[in-house]
């Protein structure tokens, strides 16, 4: 059978990894897919680099759109990134009756609606494996793995960048600038690590899922993102002697009013798989009421493992490329007429057990007041710890865990807890995910 | 869309999950696959039982051949298990041009081969999600999440009843015969435990992984199996102090002279997350060349999950129906015609670490007599730890890691030990994987 022919647009980090697979990998992925699939064109603004890398009999120019023109390619692979041009192109590849594949989180977080409308009506597909926990055949898993089960939640470690400076953190006792101040020599962190730090990769990843789980559209702008900036050594090293582990989660839940969509840091018990996920590695943890807890876990980026899942939607494309459009799987895992119209809660709506640490004059009666503002706000406690005052200080930290609670409930409690005259500077609030059911 | 029809043969534990689910689920099912998947006929010898599992509206029958040969039914879901009528079934729904979904790893792994080649002829589609870990999607994951790698090796946890006694064990410092009864009484083993604590049920999954991932046919009669009922509560606590869990592990790996296909217990370091995979549940690693290591965790066995597994195949299935049967999956991943001839090692050839464990005089110069032996024969050790003797007896026990080395060579050098006439009874050897590359 003739070959697919394959359009890369950008070959950097992606890209060069996904011409070396396919290089590497051929005769291994035709014995598989059935025949042959090959780069034909690449399109780079450094077309003396793109060259090099793409190698001989490949077509470079550095105008994407003579890529997506062109009438010898069958799928395009964006690798741009970004909301800017990429969305053109995308755009108009599906325009032009192309199949797409991509590892844009942001596009299909942000529009993705409109992008998987397009497709859906010219008939062509859009796969994107590799824009959710690079080579961990994440998505796949959700829309076919698991399509038997009503998905209850989903908590993923799917920021790499994050979960390495939390696992230096905390084997090493350090700051949260020194350490990122090393995964930024190590190449781990990007000079501006805001978009890894503070939860808006994790988020655009997070919301894919979330849509693909319960049938949803995209709707990034409603999810919660908290970071990991602020967090200290100090709560790192308390919830480790609570029993606990501090990790950057992605949350997405199904409850009775609508659907959580949050991104922030989470203490797990230890003895959760999950929580024993470190330095750069992914993993994803999900619940369906049939299979119960499911976890992938794997490279989240790099090269070879984002290529990886470029290459996996590259032979499923082919494979379906004759089929009915009509059977092929939904972009979105659910049919596109039957999606459902379940609302994206508020952070003050959602549900979780909270860690709560506080500095306390080391005085009778404190800790009764404490206690009483949390009952008063329906909040119960799970555990309690407080601490031996350090050598010249009259104030004491108390760690409090609480069972489940509203967190409207929680912010209005540690309003009425930072206000008493007995305890010291703000509350920290950290929340809590037991993922034991 | 007119709804697809599924024909159920048996109706014991995994069928009634499998009605169970289609029921409680068939909204989010539907809205999935485009059309509504419905459970017609059930065969079952029990059929008042079955009547009542499957409830209204689905006809009953004690003849499993009605269901085969029913012109109403379009996909045959095989759970009878075994290889005698339900090979005799499957072959003939295939003859009749039914579509099958099984969970029959023992069907598979001994005569994949041929039922996949009438399946290939018949152009229908033989899915088997089930049967292998349960609902964990590790045969897609497998098949087509991983299709750009050329994979390495696989390393499983994919006998619960095993991983539980092995658990149990561990953390109680129990002996297997004791546990063995505790598991039987918990119903996580069969009054016969043979087939599970003996490593069959594992080099059952093991030989259909090994398949999809190398492309090479099932090949059961060559898996190496060895199980765990000669461990000893001893042998995890040595291996625990040096670092290492014991798991049962069903091992496949390529290598330059052929492929690996074992069974057996096996040493893991500790700090590994598939060594933290506790009690029933299941843990699939894989290794490919371009994503790394990627790792599927979840239940193994059960109604539900092993019931999840059956139904997203009818959902694949479905959507697969009218495709044309060249561009489906190929069952064993590679296409018929592109198979590999890479030939099973015998266990003689094998390369792994291993684990020593001696009774020796407790006098100078024994150890130098083991390695020398160990050197002489190729051996090199990593790490060895000698016990304290214990009170009245005048032999010690001594633990030698080795590095890798040939399984013939460690059999020669073992046997020249067991022959130092300071060394009492045989030599404890178990296989030793550091899965780190």
């Amino acid at each position: 059978m003739k070959p697919i022919n394959v359009g890369l647009l950008g070959i950097g980090t992606v890209g060069g990894g996904t011409a070396t697979v396919l290089k590497r990998n051929a005769e291994e992925i035709s014995r598989r897919a059935g025949r042959a699939i090959q780069l034909k064109m690449v399109a780079d603004l450094n077309t003396e680099r793109a060259r090099e890398v793409a190698g001989e009999g490949v077509e470079v120019t550095n105008d994407a759109f003579n890529v997506v023109n062109s009438p010898d390619i069958d799928i395009v692979v964006e690798l741009i990134g970004g909301t800017g041009i990429a969305k053109e192109l995308v755009l108009k590849a599906i325009e032009s009756g192309k199949h797409v594949v991509t590892a844009n989180k942001k596009l299909l977080a942000e529009y993705g609606n409109e992008i998987f409308a397009a497709a859906h009506k010219k008939g062509v597909m859009v796969a994107f494996e590799a824009a959710v926990a690079g080579g961990i055949p994440i998505i796949k898993s959700l829309r076919e793995g698991l399509t038997a089960n009503r998905i209850e939640w989903i908590a993923g470690i799917i920021n790499g960048t994050s979960n390495f400076i939390l696992t230096e953190m905390r084997e090493k006792g350090a700051a949260f600038a020194d350490v990122l101040a090393e995964a930024q020599r190590l190449g781990y962190a990007e000079a501006d690590p805001t978009f890894d730090i503070e939860g808006h990769d994790a988020a655009h990843k997070l919301t894919i899922m979330s849509a693909i789980a319960f049938g949803i559209p995209v709707q990034f702008p409603k999810a919660y993102l908290e970071g990991i900036s602020r967090l200290t050594a100090e709560d790192i090293s308390y919830a480790e002697e609570l029993g606990y582990r501090i990790k950057l989660l992605g949350i997405t839940k199904r409850k009775p009013g609508g659907i959580e969509l949050r991104v922030h840091p989470t203490l797990i018990p230890e003895q959760r798989l999950i929580a024993n996920v470190n330095g750069v590695m992914n993993a994803v943890l999900v619940k369906g009421d049939a299979v119960g807890q499911t976890m992938y876990y794997g490279a989240g980026a790099g090269a070879e493992p984002t290529a990886s899942a470029v290459v996996a939607d590259l032979v499923d494309v082919t494979r379906l490329l004759t089929a009915d459009p009509h059977h092929r799987v939904p972009h979105l895992a659910f049919q596109p007429n039957q999606m459902s119209d379940l609302q994206i809660l508020p952070i003050d709506e959602i549900e979780t057990c909270y860690y709560l640490r506080l500095k306390a004059l080391d005085k009778k009666g404190v800790l009764a007041d404490v206690t009483r503002i949390l009952a008063d706000t329906d909040i119960s406690i799970d555990a309690m710890m407080q601490k031996e005052p350090k050598p010249g200080e009259e104030l004491v930290d108390v760690i409090i865990l609480t069972h489940l609670a509203v967190e409207k409930n929680i912010n209005a409690a540690i309003a009425k807890i930072e206000a008493l005259s007995t305890i010291n500077g703000s509350v920290t609030r950290i929340r809590l995910e037991t993922l034991d059911k």
